[in-house]
């Protein structure tokens, strides 16, 4: 007896869902043996029905009229692929109330308001499925929210943006500034024409709260994540991390703390020894710090059609299984409930540079504001004469107001020419 | 209403299950809320009732008499950490028959005879999880056999054995020959008194076999797995590999040919700027060559006692969840049957180190025997003068059948004193 075909509704068709749609066709023997039901896809949603596509996609399948098609109530499972709140959303609310299981790579909406969406598949007994929202093609959602559900993880660090991994990789590399790089990654189609989601952080921000939601079982949205972005990280700075055995990185950190739970992105400098040093160019690696099972890393590529596309399908697949079984998978699970600390509380390390005036009595004055916020510095570096003369201050791990407090009080010092550059670092613990 | 308890039956208590025994009473309400009922441990079988055990193993719920403890089907969750093929085989049906679900962490009966045990669980309709079988702590089996589902993997390269990883990670790094660096390794608690299973390969092969079948959705068992262990690998081999810019490493290869699938587990020779050159001492890592996903990499410690607890409590954690949703996750997929080639059709590179007679036409003798068994050349280097006159030759890819053929036939030249050594060259396409 062959099974009823599972229907397919596509909700978008840019790069990843022609990816997708050209797989359902050239692979349907392979997933219709992996899902246990043939796949039929059943109608997909674009917003100019007059561009030229891919021929895989059959034109009579096309519609731009995404709410009708998901009204329907025909499809088994919505691939939404829109991206951003809506109508993203209302789609998918309506798609869930017609019994569909839903597959989406909506990292935004699901940092916005994935509560929306997680208690109406709770409220309808229905799949949501997510794997591509986060560094693409990797693996990270199951072996979050399955895997490593008997461990307790205490901390992740991230290189979860391709675009500002590409930037930060090619000014280690050559030493160029971030506007350089930046142009070298446009015409390289690894940023885009506005590149303000990934070079200030939005993107990693989005999935920063995707990760800390699925590792501490706690509801984490966009506004709980504190972000900072890239456009600031000059070459100097580039290179005085590099003479001391670092690397800056956009990371993505979700840690626990005493009291609850901490969620940032901003760029930081980590030893060239830690493995996401050596994570370059448009690749993401996610380093997952637990309890028992210790140091984790998922490394692979993090965006592009196909290691999208393969996440997606991935999940069809299971979603498929799923209603072939009748039954459904795992869902959100946020009973830990923890408390989201400010960045404040953060417990984090400085690396400070400062253009000072070149006179006796600088480093004391320096090294006394630091005291007064009881920040204790582990090296200072002086270098350079006259105009030139610099310090570099290296502090000991304390709050990130505290530390915050000292740079500010460091700005105001008539000693202080400039605070050249203001750097966390991270990743010494992890080794 | 509080759930009815999940009653866990545990089979063995040494390292990894005393780690269980204490995270299970310690995390007790984290897990409960996880899994959705509280798990109740009910009996704990072990070899010697009167050794000493950790405070948290409560003395009353030891038992000598496994058979007893699974024949009585009071266990919704049966843990198997005894290893090996019997009894625990016959304990593991047992317990399927009374409609328990199994946890085991038994590479050695899953490579040699999965089919039985993945037979039944479907018979019993009950789950059969083992992400502890395969790189300890990191997560694998999921990512393999849900995220990577919509996926067609190409190829893995694995280190997936710590105490060969170890022993040639201090090779590399202090030049000490294979004896030495065992030694240590053993003095460090990486290898045990009898090493054999670790040395020659053993134990990766049938991570191998397991891995293998996951991907390729075949069924593949120890014996279709070539092997070769590290025991030849010698000091003056590593420190060439180490000039050339390789670094050899115990490989457990599971890919894809023209007419099936390969899998295979010896040392080979793969560039320092791979992924996996960076995996050193005791850590493990599984790199995955996919069609669409691309390379990913999974890293992590493969082995200890937190580590494994931790993917034992993962899997106690789903297949709790399934129970307390009255459903099975998913189960063996061997639709493919893909065809297991022998090792000669395997497309390899060589690099072959030979000591020479230092007379003119050595190296002309030499060639014709490559050309003989059509082999191309890549490279040939000669060094030493008299007694100490050395060629090294770097093939280009070639059936590891017309490979070894060379490779007996060189041995017969009277110009060729020695093959000092043979290794495989890999991972040059991964990167």
């Amino acid at each position: 007896m062959t099974p009823r075909p599972l229907r397919l509704a596509l909700l978008g068709c840019g790069t990843v869902g022609t990816e997708v749609v050209r797989q359902l066709k050239s692979r349907h023997e392979d997933l219709a043996a992996r899902v246990g039901a043939p796949l039929e896809l059943v109608g997909i949603a674009v917003r100019d029905l007059t561009r030229p596509r891919d021929p895989a996609v059959d034109p009579a399948l096309l519609t731009d009229d995404p709410s009708s098609l998901v009204g329907a109530g025909e499809a088994d499972i919505v691939v939404e692929l829109i991206g951003g709140l809506e109508p993203a959303r209302s789609l998918l609310l309506t798609a869930m109330s017609r019994g569909a299981s839903v597959v989406t790579a909506n990292k935004a909406l699901l940092a916005e308001d994935g509560v929306t969406i997680y208690e109406a598949a709770e409220k309808y007994g229905v799949d949501v499925y997510f794997e591509a929202a986060v560094a693409g093609g990797i693996p990270l959602i199951r072996p979050l929210r399955e895997s490593l559900a008997g461990d307790t993880v205490r901390r992740i660090l991230g290189i979860v943006n391709g675009t500002t991994n590409y930037i930060l990789s090619r000014m280690d590399e050559t030493g160029a500034d971030f506007a350089t790089a930046l142009a070298e990654a446009r015409s390289l189609g690894y940023a885009e024409a506005d590149p303000t989601a990934d070079v200030e952080g939005f993107d990693a921000a989005a999935k920063a709260a995707i990760l800390g939601s699925l590792a501490f079982h706690t509801r984490i949205s966009l506004g709980d994540v504190h972000r900072e972005g890239i456009a600031g990280v000059t070459a100097e700075a580039v290179a005085a991390a590099h003479d001391m055995g670092y690397v800056i990185k956009l990371l993505a950190i979700c840690e626990r703390t005493d009291r609850g739970i901490g969620v940032r992105v901003h760029p930081a400098m980590i030893p060239r020894s830690h493995p996401l040093a050596a994570v370059r160019d448009a690749y993401n690696a996610v380093f997952v710090e637990c309890e028992a099972a210790g140091h984790l890393m998922f490394y692979g590529r993090g965006a592009g059609g196909a290691p999208t596309a393969s996440a997606v399908l991935g999940d069809i697949v299971a979603v498929g299984r799923n209603r072939v079984r009748g039954g459904v998978g795992i869902g959100e699970s946020a009973y830990a409930d923890l408390d989201v600390r400010p960045i404040g509380e953060a417990i984090t390390r400085y690396h400070v540079n400062l253009d000072v005036a070149d006179r006796a009595g600088v480093l004391a004055q320096v090294a006394t504001v630091f005291a007064r916020h009881d920040v204790s510095i582990q090296t200072v570096r002086q270098s350079g004469r006259g105009d030139d003369a610099q310090l570099a201050v290296l502090t000991h791990t304390a709050p990130d107001a505290a530390l915050a407090a000292t740079v500010a009080d460091l700005r105001r010092l008539d000693a202080v020419r400039a605070v050249a550059s203001v750097l966390r670092v991270e990743g010494e613990e992890g080794l």
